[in-house]
């Protein structure tokens, strides 16, 4: 009987971490998408990603709703109530993501054809590229149980940050050229800013996917080096 | 006996409601000095706001693991877990919004005592009145168990948004007829932004505060009126 009832605690966290695991997808398809219908200007593909945001929402309540009935009902302990907390912690950051590449998308009207010069183009891309590997590799790390893994995926932010920063100048540079790029400079920066976020919010689920995983906090938080607030002053 | 435990988990809820006070008041705190500091150039003030986001991370470091102790040690049901999961959720946007406070106060340095037109400086104010009010009522309403305000104050986000919309505008106008402001005029955009983001952190307290409140969801929800990436195509 005792048997039995373990493997059913086994059961509704298996069903949390496939919630997860869902979740991460989907945020990833999300965040590839709205970059891809940002620097090709596709607006349909930018809606799409805007009607996504509505299931990513009801995959979080799915998972709030089992988790809350899985500590009523269980009545869980120590390291498996810590694993449904951080299931619940973990949720809340994914939506989160969803949420700034729906913005993302959302700002694909605003920017348009505009002439984007092609350097520019391409920091961008390179920068999503890394923020994509992210969000797939710490849902990865945490599903395959790898705690040393996500150390390494954390730390690898900082590149995240050092790109925004040059990508932030950029965008700089082409509005003192020419008033006419502001506005779409303006909506792009905030998309860069957006991914940079996404970023954060990836280190966050390390954090806490780390915490369930070994029950100790990651070792040593990493320095911030999105330096734009503090050095940008020319 | 049980007369006692009851007594002793009303205890338990009573502090995580202190403790989710004193992380509103904290939180309100910090947006108004940050402000200031952004609107006076105030550099001092500025590094205090920064300082105090190592006190509110530790603030929901301790809620956090009263939460999760309590869980463990009364294993709550219905609407005490509602509470209790409420809190933890509460405690994160609280956290949020000291974070947006303090990524205001770190471009204060950048924005500096650069020629901001009046009219601007006023505009700015006016909408983070409106956050600071939106913030402290939040916690208000929801420790003196009044979910009827939390409706009333949810809907008055529309205004935020509006007025951020505004604000953006005139950025990208002052940012058009000179660029030197650019640089000054990017960093404002982004703690207008961040003022409006606080007032969505706000929003979701309301809707986890009245649903802690009232076993239901907040009636439907209202649209979103950050019209900035749907409009701005000029």
């Amino acid at each position: 009987m005792a048997q039995h009832i373990v493997t059913s605690f086994d059961e509704d966290l298996e069903h949390l971490d496939r919630l997860i695991r869902d979740m991460g997808d989907l945020a990833a398809a999300m965040t590839k998408a709205a970059t891809r219908a940002l620097l090709h200007a596709d607006n349909a593909l930018a809606q799409r990603v805007v009607s996504n945001d509505v299931v990513m929402d009801a995959r979080q309540t799915e998972l709030d709703k089992s988790a809350v009935t899985l500590i009523a009902k269980r009545q869980p302990m120590a390291q498996d109530l810590r694993a449904v907390v951080g299931a619940i912690r973990m949720a809340a950051d994914l939506e989160r993501i969803g949420d700034l590449a729906k913005n993302i998308a959302k700002r694909v009207g605003a920017v348009g054809k505009s002439a984007t010069p092609h350097s520019l183009t391409h920091s961008i891309d390179t920068m999503a590229g890394m923020v994509l590997d992210q969000v797939q590799a710490v849902v990865r790390h945490y599903v395959e149980r790898q705690p040393n893994a996500l150390v390494e995926l954390r730390d690898r932010d900082e590149k995240i940050d050092v790109h925004y920063t040059a990508v932030f100048r950029e965008l700089l540079t082409y509005m003192m050229e020419d008033p006419r790029n502001i506005t779409a400079c303006t909506h792009l920066l905030f998309c860069a800013k957006n991914l940079e976020r996404i970023g954060d919010h990836v280190t966050n689920i390390a954090e806490n996917a780390y915490y369930v995983l070994t029950g100790s906090q990651l070792p040593v938080q990493r320095p911030k080096l999105d330096e734009t607030q503090m050095t940008v002053d020319s």
